[in-house]
């Protein structure tokens, strides 16, 4: 079946940065097809679906590169805490407490939210039991998707919310089976949760996997909380970097979520070895974690990628607001030129797609790529009312928000039209959460 | 005419922050006149409008203690530029090049995007031409507002931008005659630009006209930017707020937008004056100010309010990225239990009508004050699953939107319903924007 689309003009994010006005996008399966003028089209000889939306600009689908869907839950349940005692006092009690029925409404709420504020791709850090709810969620919600499990087999914080390593391992290693191209867009993303509660072995081996499932990644945090490197400098006598680089871990199949407080060693480390690094400004920010030097790495070649974190460290998981604030944070430490409204838009699309190895996939819209799109409104008043192509980048980095988004397409299929979900009913979602929060908290008293 | 508004709960920001379940807001004329249980009212016999929302929560109307809707058409035309340059390669020329066409499109611009994002009481600071034009707006479209032309009688950056010190003070002495308690909502706010642009005879003989208008204001921007405070420093010998106390400019009818850089002598002289700071954290960022250390602040009994300051530093006019941004750039700075959600939420409305000395008028729901009301949708998959009373202040904070609210009146009149402007046409605003913004670029160039 063939679509196509016509915006009032595309933003392509190719090589040459264009942005096409007076193009329509033609969609054969789940592939872009053609990008064609307008003269090129008869629309009367089309046979297929036409869209015609003289006021839409259409873009490539955002890329969120750390997401935890099974928090969504928790969301405005773990506000103004630390790190650690946030994951002590409330994450890892809750997420203990998950049984099927609450994990499958958290992945619900956090991929209704997300499609419909435009993000069409994901990598996800699960919670140790029930993975495959959420796999299963992904799969019937027409997510493009990275997820795994968690693997803790140690935890000082909370000594019952853990696995025996080989449990950790094969439990994991099966859902890869299963799971790793289950469908065209599902991968597995191997989830050591970070260095405090990981055994070196859980943490080796777990990347030696990496191998048997071409295109998989190895998905965890690191230097987010001076607590945490203090603790891990005392555990290992080193920095968290260098310790995942005398493990063998780092490469460019490992994405590291915040890297906030890193050294000119660690960075020279993160280039050498390909390292990705997904930045999680207002979950940063929220935890008191503090800024990560995002300029310096991306001036360093490093690969640096957004993503919301989860739901209660945020309490969003909206890409605007992590794309304005991405580029606001930096502009007192760095000047008010840094990360202009083009390079953080970048990080949303073409770098997410690079830091997930998917760059020949997803991530800008050209022939050949796949049909991950999203048709965002940026003729309202409150937008920029000069439509040239640097306010078209400003506009949606700056004046944005979820509630622009009209239509999303993840794969040549629709996941919204018109800012509703073709999946989930909203009001559904609502109560059935509301049930399950009020059993998951009765659980954890 | 009476009207009830029977909403699924009350947060009023009373003395005891209340937060009332099963009440309702009776509203006579401008003011709310009871807040009555549910079981105190007999629908049926009630003469009146009644408005039944059991799923949205009233809060008070949203006070911006620094706005400049005369910038609201030139959003997107300048950013990530630093504060001098901003103001002498984009704003000054563009404010300049105002005629009366565009200043009103601006004005509405700003005006809509403010109510329909719950403003209801703001503090402006107009350009130095057309102020008449603004308060027309301003007495139009329903808002509360103080209000003045900018007084600049000197100007480095762009010379042919100013007025004689005369023309200033009797132009903004006129308008004060004319416009100060024109409406009920209208007062005048005094607005000299800044030190670099203000002569000390035309900072000081302002202030003394405050004596002459009861309830104006005095508003200004202050110690912004490390260039701008080196250039004060020059001229003055003096740091911002030295230099304004000396001169017997400071005082609880004094706001000074912005306050980032300040000393201990400058903290204690803001405290022992009573003056007043309007915070713009998004404006702060963009420009690459800085950030100020608004808990100090507080801790030392300061007044601190919030603004969006204008469209071009922002982008946006909404006061929900102000109030996540005013908690969320705290913490790593002063730990993640700073600034928390119902701190904030406080500095949007009873600490925004303090600033202003209208504490008795507007800022909570309390029977007497005035009718300036919100009602929000907190019943959203994407807010906190749980209502309890803090979660609440959360959702507000940390997870809502301008979409989310539904309703917004001011002084007992309805000025938005279901998300739109009842003064509005958003068609219109838009296309006429575009139409005034290139003439404007034009007259420019």
């Amino acid at each position: 079946m063939k679509k196509l689309i016509i915006p009032k003009q595309i933003v392509t994010v190719n090589k040459l940065d264009a942005i096409l006005k007076n193009h329509a996008l033609l969609i054969e399966d789940d592939k872009i097809s053609g990008i064609l003028g307008k003269n090129e089209i008869e629309l009367s000889a089309f046979e297929g679906e036409i869209y015609e939306y003289p006021e839409l600009t259409l873009i490539p689908g955002f890329i969120q590169t750390h997401i935890h869907l099974c928090q969504t839950l928790f969301r405005g349940l773990a506000d103004d805490l630390e790190l650690l005692d946030w994951l002590q006092l409330k994450i890892f009690p809750y997420e203990n407490a998950h049984n099927q029925a609450s994990l499958k409404i958290s992945a619900q709420l956090g991929i209704n939210e997300l499609q419909l504020g435009g993000t069409t791709t994901i990598l996800d850090m699960g919670t140790i039991r029930h993975q495959e709810v959420i796999f299963e969620e992904l799969i019937n919600s027409g997510m493009r998707a990275f997820a795994g499990k968690c693997m803790v087999d140690k935890n000082g914080l909370m000594p019952q919310f853990k696995e025996s390593t080989d449990e950790s391992l094969n439990s994991s290693y099966e859902l890869a089976k299963h799971y790793h191209n289950k469908t065209k867009k599902i991968k597995y993303g191997f989830a050591p949760r970070f260095v405090l509660s990981c055994s070196e072995r859980l943490l080796r081996d777990t990347h030696d996997m990496l191998q048997e499932f071409n295109g998989s990644l190895y998905h965890t945090h690191s230097s987010e909380n001076r607590s945490e490197i203090e603790e891990v400098r005392k555990m290992t006598g080193k920095e968290n970097i260098e310790y995942f680089n005398q493990i063998g871990i780092l490469g460019n199949s490992t994405v590291l979520a915040h890297c906030i407080h890193l050294n000119e060693l660690e960075i020279g480390t993160l280039k050498s070895t390909g390292s990705r690094v997904s930045h999680c400004v207002s979950s940063n920010l929220k935890l008191g974690s503090g800024i990560a030097n995002i300029p310096q790495y991306i001036q360093n070649g490093i690969s640096v990628s957004l993503g919301a974190d989860g739901a209660p460290c945020n309490n969003n998981l909206s890409i605007f607001h992590e794309m304005r604030l991405a580029s606001l944070i930096q502009k007192p430490l760095h000047g008010p030129t840094s990360m202009d409204a083009k390079t953080t838009f970048r990080l949303s699309n073409i770098e997410g797609a690079k830091a997930l190895n998917l760059e020949n996939e997803i991530g800008s819209i050209e022939v050949g790529k796949q049909a991950d799109l999203v048709l965002i409104d940026l003729e309202r008043p409150s937008n920029p009312l000069n439509d040239s192509e640097e306010k078209i980048y400003s506009s949606i980095v700056y004046s944005s928000e979820r509630i622009d988004v009209k239509h999303v397409m993840i794969g040549g299929q629709w996941v919204a039209r018109n800012g509703k979900s073709l999946h989930y009913d909203e009001n559904e979602l609502l109560s059935l959460g509301k049930k399950e929060l009020k059993s998951l908290l009765n659980r954890v008293d």
